[in-house]
This record gives C-alpha cells, sequence and structure tokens, in this order.
C-alpha cells in the first residue's frame, strides 16, 4: 500500500469575474490589460493598493509590477497559478527578507485556491533549504495571515509525525 | 473565453520499485526506511553518492539527510512531491548559493515527473521575486540538467511572450 | 611579552536541574528527551513558548525543533555549548534576516555560561565577514537581550582600541 | 551521569615565532604590527599571498585587511583565537557566497589550534541556521582543505547519532 | 537626436563648516579628524548619534565607523560622494536586511547633493538585479526618509514609461 | 584646502553608433529598440550572446532582459550610464551570488565610460557594507575584466591610504 501523496485539489476556475484577457498578443494594451486581471485575481485589492501608493514617488514601478510581473510572467501556462504561488511563497520564506511581499503572496495562494495545509507544507521545507529560522518567520507569516483571514487550523494530514 | 492556465498533469505513482512506507510511525526504522524511499524516488542514485560521500568526515549529516530532511520533511501530505521539487527548484534559484543543490532538485523534479517546462517557468519566476541574474543562473543550471538527460528543448508553450 | 587572549572562563555544569540524557540512542523517545533537555538548557522558557505557539498551525515544526535541531544536532560533543552558541550567534548576526532568532541565541549564549564580552565580540567579527550593518543590527539585537536581563555593560576589555 | 560536552582543548600559545604586539596601541605602526602578527598567525602565507596579490589593482584593500580586519578587529582579547575562527567558518558556511575564505579560515582554524571535528561541527550546526545546502558546501569546502593537509579523518565523537 | 540622459547636477561643495582634512595621512589624528567630517557630511548629526548610542556596549565599533569606515574608504578620490552615496543605497537596497542603514544613507544621499529622483532611480534599478520585493522595500524606506525631510515628490522625468 | 574629490569625468555621448530611440513611447517596437540600444551600448556583444544562448531553453527570458531590464528600466534619464553601472556592480559586489553578471556589468561601467579606479572604489566600498569577502571576490571579478581588456592598473590616487 502506497501512502505517496494524493493529488492537490483541482483548480477552480473563477466563479465570477472576467476571465484572463488571451496571453500572446504583447502590446501595452493586452500587457496592460493581462496584468490587471492577474494582479486582481492573485492580490484581491492589495496589489492595487500598493500600486497606488506607488504614484507619488515612483509610478513607473507599479507599471512595471502590472505590465511586466503579472503581465509577462504570470502570462506562462506551463504551471497552475497554485504552483505559482506555493513557488513564490517558498523562494520569499528561504529569502527571508521580504516579509510584506511573503504575507502578499500566502494571501495570493489562497485566493487561487491553495489550501491552507499546502502553504504550511511549502514553508516548512524551506528548514530545511535555508534554515529553521526561515521557516519559523514564515509561519509567523502565514499566522498572521490566515487570522486575518478567520482561518481555523485544523491539526495536520496524518503525514505530519 | 478563458486562458487560464490548464491543470498540470497527473501524478503517475511509480511504475515499479517500492512504495512509499507507512508515513506515520517515527522510530528510527521507519524514519530511516522512508527517507530511503524519496531520496531515492527524487534523486536516483545522486542522493546515496552523496550520502556515501559523507561517510569520512560527516556521516551524520547524511544520516540527517536520509531521517530528517528525506524522511521527516518529505513525510507531508498536503503537497504532491511535484509541488515540493519545484518550490525547492525555485528557493534554491532565489537564493543564487547553492548551485549543486539546485542541480539534484532539478533533476529531482524531473524525476518526480515535473514536465521541463514546469521546471523552467517557476526559474523564470524568480526573475521577479529575487532578480534576473537568479533566474539567468538557475536556466543556467537547468540547461546542464537537461543537456545531461538528452532531453531537447522544444519552443515555449503559446503563453510565453 | 605576549597579549594573545586568554583563555575564556571553564564552562561551568548547571548547578541544578537535569543532567543531558545520553546522547547516543536515537530512538525517539531518547531524541525527544535529549532535545527537551537542551532547549531548556539553552532557551530558558522561550523555546518551549515557541514550541507552543506552533501547535496550532505546525506542530511538526515543533517536534523538528525539539527532536532534530536540539536533540540530534546539539548532541554532538567536540564543541562546547558556549561555543555552539557563540558560532550560531555569529551566523545569525551575519545573515540578518533572522533577528527574533538572533535574540534567543544571545540569550541561549548567556545561558550557557557565556559573557557578555564574549557575544559582543562574535559580533564585531560581523563586521569584517558581513559587514558594518550586520554588526549594528547584531548589538542592537544584543542591547535588548542585556537590557531585558539587567545586564550593565562594563567599558571594554583593554584589547579594544 | 551527565554527557554534556567535555571543555575543548586549551589554547597552546605558539611555541615558536614572534608574539603578539601590544594590544592597545592604535598608531600605524602598532596597527600594522599587530595585522601582520595574527594574518599570519591565523592565515600562515596564504594571507600575505592575498595581500600581496592586491598590489597592482587595490592596494588599500591589502592595508585594510591587514590594520582593520585582523590589526583592529582581532586585537579584541574577550575571546580566543580559536573560537574567533570557528565563528568566522560558522558565518561564511551560513552565508554560502565565499567559499574562498571559508577555505582561508578552516585552515585558520586548524592553524589556531582547533580540531578539526569542532570545525565539522560548527559547520554541521548551520544545518539548522542556513540549511542543508550550507552544510554540505561547508563541509565540501572541509573536505578540499583537510586533504590539502593530509588529514585523515577519524570516525565523529560518539556524541553524534 | 539622443535622449541619452544628461549629466547629473554637479556635486556643490559645502557652503559653510569645515574642509576635509588632507586625505593621505594614516595617523590616527588624521583617520578620526577625517572620519568625523565625512561622518557629518554625510550622516548629520544621525551617524554620531549612532556612535554615541555604541558607547556602552561597543564603543571600538563607534570607532571602527568613524576611523576606518568614513575614515579610510571615503578618502578615495575616484568617485564622488554622490555616486559613492548611490552605490550604497543600491548595495543596501539589494542586499535588503539592512533596511536602518538604507535609510541612513538615503539621508546620506540628499545631504551631499543627490536628488531624489537619481536615489529612486538606483532604487528601481534593483528591481532588475535583486528582484521587486527588494526594490518595493527601497522605495518605501526612501518614501519615509522624504516625508520627513518634507520633500514632495513630484512626477518623475519622462523617460520614465 | 579641501581635497573633496573632485567631479568625475564627463560622459562623452557615443562617438558613432546610433543614438538612443525615444524613450517615451510604450509600445513592442519602441521598447525592443531601446532595449537593443542600450543592451549593446552597455554590454557589447555580450549581452546578444546572452539572449540568444536562451533561445532554446526560455526565449522570453531573453525578451525580458531586452524589452523591460534595458529597455523600460534603463529607458530612465536622471541618472547617468556611468551612475547606473556603478550601482550595478555594487549591488552585485555586495549580493556575492552573480559574479557572471558581476562582470558583464564590469565591462558595462567600462563600456559607458567609467574608469577603472572608479570601479574599484564602488566595489571596495562595499567591504563596509557587505564585508570583506565580497570586496575580494569583487576585485577578482574585476581582475579578470581588466586582464581581459589590457588594463593595466596604475597606483591608486593619493586618497587611498
Amino acid at each position: 500500500m502506497t501512502n505517496e501523496p494524493s493529488i492537490a485539489p483541482t483548480e477552480v476556475p473563477p466563479a465570477s469575474g472576467p476571465s484572463a484577457p488571451a496571453a500572446s498578443p504583447s502590446g501595452p494594451e493586452s500587457r496592460r490589460a493581462r496584468g490587471e486581471y492577474y494582479l486582481g485575481r492573485i492580490t484581491g485589492t492589495a496589489g492595487s493598493n500598493v500600486i497606488d501608493s506607488l504614484q507619488d514617488m515612483a509610478p513607473e514601478l507599479g507599471h512595471w509590477i502590472v505590465d511586466f510581473a503579472y503581465g509577462d510572467v504570470f502570462a506562462g501556462t506551463a504551471i497552475s497559478l497554485r504552483t505559482r504561488e506555493l513557488a513564490t511563497v517558498s523562494a520569499l520564506t528561504a529569502l527571508g527578507n521580504a516579509q510584506p511581499q511573503l504575507k502578499v503572496h500566502i494571501e495570493g495562494a489562497l485566493n487561487v485556491g491553495c489550501q491552507p495545509e499546502e502553504i504550511i507544507e511549502v514553508i516548512l521545507q524551506m528548514a530545511v533549504y535555508a534554515g529553521f529560522p526561515s521557516a519559523l518567520n514564515g509561519i509567523g507569516a502565514a499566522r498572521e495571515v490566515f487570522a486575518g483571514r478567520g482561518i481555523a487550523m485544523p491539526r495536520r494530514a496524518p503525514g505530519a509525525a
């Protein structure tokens, strides 16, 4: 009998709201539209708040986030949004010097359908690859996000010792 | 019409070879057995070569890798091995100071059924979160691994600009 | 006449409290017992508070801290606990992204018998190897810990310019 | 019966060669003399080779290494040279991006009387605080240094599992 | 017609206050005098406040900052103080783990005559080389500094998209 | 008499070759044209070689480098190309985990008119902000680049001790 992990839940397309614009055109209107779609899909209103807050100091950084980070990079279709967000949570946990952005992407992972247990497990994996402090501080970030969303943590799955 | 990414391919249980030992018992024999299973499943023979090479200098580090990293941490069942390896590839790409281990886990991602395009895409995501040098050097690591395995890279999926 | 540094003070075994369990058995009860011993010896009650706080989100991380970090890694006998803690303080100062854990281990260094001057000196060494910001921020962490413990800092030893 | 680690071996003053100049004077001749003493004491001839190699490009960096790093920072007497070198080895292992300097200080630790087992143990400690890749790469650096010095590694002390 | 960037404004020597002491003598009085000059020129009173705050815990770190960091390293004349401060702002933004010092040097850049737009632009450059989180957090640091100085940000120069 | 650093040499517009395309249009043809201009201006042929080498594995990363990194980010006109490259050299030196890219930008700094002494001085500044290993390894990268270009290093300017 195998106890290999079961397949993670299927990603459910958004029940409401716009669909993603066509990925391939690279003109400014398409990149902007696609970027705004993914920014909202992943970060809810938090992302546009960040963009707005940049208007005084560095509006171009806001454009680059929408057009490049979310418009170009998120256009790739080889991985799901869930995998993309779990990858970002892992990396930001490992780096340990970007806690505001880590929280944004823990929220993002939840927004695109990741389960809290999945998020916790990629953070814990970082205990091996970046050390226990990075994992502890990542769990701290997740705790804040989960509390803010009223997520009550159940006991972990039986695979945990 | 939506162009949200399709679901990543289903993870196929190993066609041959041993199944994972039961996850929950935490005694030394179980941790060792589980760790050796996952070490082999993910790293092929590369992992056990590393463990063997540690026998002279630091055998306990070898034990910790098998028992803790692969025995305890990999026992979690909330995420698939594919997600786990993509998370690790992302983090090691972002850190940029562990290229030997990054190559091991690019191999590992392939070994557990990730597609080359999936691996490339999580590496590219790191251009946003850790900078272009980290992504360039991660692609360099992937190039070495893919060449060693005779993987000919097709043109990327149309979602890429 | 030489002014090579004198030998650091002898480590004094704990005046009271339990002795460390035998190091070698690797079964779960032994690892747990040894880990709990060292967790308490080094972190006082702070460590068990951290473990308790993990019960909701990630109890397995708490187990790994006790069993692996303190049970397995601290079982090595080639270095004293004082050296071990000074090494950890140095590394966390250099990394600069784990200030909560740095404070825990500055406390830990004091708990196992390090002098405040020893702690300060390994932190200052990091000005050379990781830069002045890391050393300044490490001194800031030490200041908080020393103040909380009522440690009044004397003038530094004459070897300081 | 306790199995707390025994006290690390006493640091033995150099059997031959110059003694350290008086620590306190801060004039250029004193800093230079003290720095050259410690540079040689710790790095053998490797350090002066580095200083010489800087003459073409950046002679002032060579001066700063001798006068500041070894003249000023190493003048502190609260910790022994052994502790200082073990702290540096730990930090450079954790940082993972300074392997040439890590090897210099593994050599340095041996030169000032650290045992190979002590060096290995502080490197292994970094598996907890900076992740397994940092410890693996640190062991790799130590392996090169030990081989170059003909150090045959015995089995580790019984505290190791 | 070219739109290559125009030359950045000329650095204006201080209208009042002392001139820099002669650079070359390396005796303690000269290093101290030169260091105190540059510390004040760059950090205003913030730097001497930091030095004062170190008197209890680590006065030698204060000496090293004045004598070495500002006395020796800033004595180089191949680059202007403006370039030096912009380089430091870039590096501290990229490192992402030294926000207090980043703010000191954003202030420092303004103090030596950098325009706010120059500071913002080197921070934004770090989105490419260290990732968007580092640039976002650097802009956050700049926002605090600019607000504290009553700097109202105009719209960015037309080269920005 | 002041010995404040003199103003760095004026940046001379390219004597031949294309001028930079107009900065403001953000359409794909303009971004591409501007990016290719700056890629060549800064990296010579090295940059286009990197882009070509990405065609098999990750052509989109090549597009992002040209269009975003060099097309969008380099379009800012508040700083000169010389300042931009010195900032990048500083940051990559401090990070210490991107030596291939550091060499590209040391070359780039020379290509846009920086003097070797300016490059060395920003690298040396990193001894203060990121530690001596980062500066040593940065000087090593510069040595390789300068040797490859037949740059014979003169003695440093008198401001150096």
